[in-house]
């Protein structure tokens, strides 16, 4: 059996959005800048995919700017709400201990820039508190960024709440919204969003393209300067067959959001109660309040690695966290960030289901987990310590 | 007739490309990060094209980094050659007065932040002159940043040597390479070339990709932060069918480099030779030291965008300079600066070959021109007063 269980990190483009790139791929070639009919034609295209990216996330079409994926989209609304923050003499940022590196490694930037940040802490369910994050803000507070939904272990943060608390203060409110665009319902409106980040691969559109929301009125500064593309504040010629195929993707996927949800909650607990059943094991964040595909585990005496290739071997792909990190050799601050010790960090699997997903095929996953984590146990010398007593369980 | 002359702006994909990118799109869809065989099989595909790019360059593919584009190409270069010369204290940077937007308002962007900038002129025949170089270079002097070819009049720099000079003064050297790879033989390690950038769509590669050669040392400074991905110096998941199907391009391109220059070049100055019999018309920029394919025209008495919709009514598709400035009032600063005065500037044409172009369309293309700017100058008051004596002729 081959089972694709990575869909946090990147998924399989759907029918809709490979119908909708490949003929501007193919023959629809012309520069939207361009003045002739044919250019003027994927201008259109353009146009219409905006349309279509707002709609899904209740915003006008003007509100959205198209970006080369979600670390741009995030680098590009940090750095926006920090210059207009900047020049109101506010120079504080609130966000959380648990944020993507696009979004961490921006403010470590504009840390040695001025900039004084206050990471909140997400506890052992690895979700956000509003009342911490009230308490946190400074009258130099300029921005709030909270993530919509993690990506290793999939908590869903109190978005509507975090935002009206930024709304009664007059702060700027930015969600990463990566794993949360368009498998959770997301209305900027009621939502009280002000920048929100998105990328298409991780809702069955193309890699390389992604977008920027930001509410009318929040003027953004460019990343990349040049041409006068995307009102000029995103330069560069714009990638037309990537951004229609992302809209593509992102009104199907959307149209599809409570059914998928529906069949993927069940499959998701079913997922969880059978790798439970593994001693010393442990689900990592809420139970509950994580995205519908998200599965995240901590075994005792493994090596994330390891785990993974045997995974590998049987057909399964899987993560131990984030794919963007994969290569480190540092356990992942996600799981730091929720209280896991160093080492039990680094026994981590992430198992994120596709809208595709059967019972079937989480009933093969969690044999093989059970199987290979045995396996692995069987010859781990931290495994033997745990198992006579010299070194105590934490799971 | 329909007549795609417009391969400045962009150009159609290669089957070369798309047959190596569609794979990618719809069955390889795997994260390149990830550890499974099946983001490494995506991997595997990011390092072979990373190897071709290089190779088209005489480049390492460790000195390869994939962008988004030419515009985020040079935005990077710049800004890292800017912070390297700030740390040793050197804060002036030569260019010049026709460069495309991505270099020079990323120049009025770094002359905020402290930089001064040295415009060089680049005269009548559009060709900056190496001794005006050398004489601009101040201890000071951190970065020069040249083009390789010009992307509205198409006149080709004298690259090798101003590398030269750099070289000799210690100088990092960057060339906005976006209009010549791969239409001009380049070579990094005899052109003396310190930072590169480029852009897929110009060589029949796709949108929204493209690449910044930086010389072994040169130390990059991130646009965009976040993950681990290209060495740490781009981050964002890889948009691997984007790369895989830029890098079939430009094999493909300059496989065919010398065959399309020797195609290109009679066609070329057949164009230039017809339209010269327009009274009152000038080409802009050197008749000779030009890419193979470009045509650029001012003719007294038109508006250039009157001049396009006809031409797009006869089925040519042709612009009056940029794209990426077409929405824009102003004339081309490009044409300002090889000495145009406003109203001739305006009426500009633009006509860029694509490899397959054919002596019976450039017949088209002249008769149409011609006829066009007679049917045009028919009604027009400026043209009248020209003729009339009112108003001397300048061209």
């Amino acid at each position: 059996m081959k089972i694709y269980a990575d869909n946090a990190a990147t998924t399989k483009m759907s029918r809709a959005a490979l119908d909708a790139m490949i003929p501007c791929l193919e023959e629809q070639y012309g520069n939207p800048s361009s003045l002739y009919s044919f250019g003027q034609r994927a201008k259109e295209a353009l146009e219409l995919a905006r349309q279509d990216v707002a709609a899904v996330i209740k915003a006008s079409p003007k509100e959205i700017t198209f970006t080369s994926g979600g670390s741009e989209a995030d680098n590009q609304a940090l750095r926006s709400a920090a210059a207009l923050g900047k020049k109101n003499g506010k120079t504080h940022i609130i966000s959380t201990a648990f944020e993507h590196h696009a979004i961490l490694h921006t403010l470590k930037a504009l840390e040695k820039e001025g900039f004084e940040v206050t990471l909140l802490p997400v506890h052992e369910n690895g979700i956000v508190r509003v009342d911490e994050l009230e308490a946190a803000i400074r009258d130099d507070t300029c921005l709030v960024s909270v993530m919509f939904a993690n990506n290793e272990i999939g908590t869903i943060q109190p978005i509507r709440e975090i935002g009206a608390v930024c709304r009664a203060h007059g702060i700027l409110f930015h969600t990463d919204a990566v794993q949360a665009v368009p498998h959770l319902p997301i209305d900027v409106e009621t939502d009280n969003i002000d920048l929100l980040s998105s990328s298409a691969h991780k809702f069955h559109g193309p890699k390389g393209v992604g977008f920027l929301y930001a509410r009318k009125g929040v003027r953004l500064t460019n990343l990349i300067e040049g041409g006068a593309q995307e009102r000029g504040k995103r330069a560069g010629t714009e990638n037309v067959p990537g951004i229609v195929g992302m809209a593509a993707a992102l009104k199907d996927t959307a149209a599809h959001m409570e059914a998928d949800t529906a069949h993927l909650i069940p499959l998701r607990d079913r997922l969880i109660a059978g790798l439970r059943e593994i001693p010393h094991s442990a689900l990592n964040g809420d139970e509950k309040q994580r995205l519908p595909g998200n599965v995240n585990f901590c075994f005792e005496g493994i090596e994330g690695e390891s785990l993974l290739l045997l995974l590998d071997d049987r057909g399964i792909c899987a993560s131990s966290g984030s794919a963007c990190t994969s290569g480190s050799l540092d356990p992942s601050h996600v799981l730091l960030a929720i209280g896991r010790v160093h080492d039990v960090a680094h026994g981590s699997l992430r198992l994120t289901l596709g809208e595709d997903a059967t019972e079937e095929e989480v009933d093969y996953m969690i044999q093989n987990v059970k199987e290979v984590v045995s396996y692995l146990r069987g010859f781990s010398p931290v495994w033997r310590d745990l198992e006579s007593g010299k070194t105590p369980h934490i799971l």
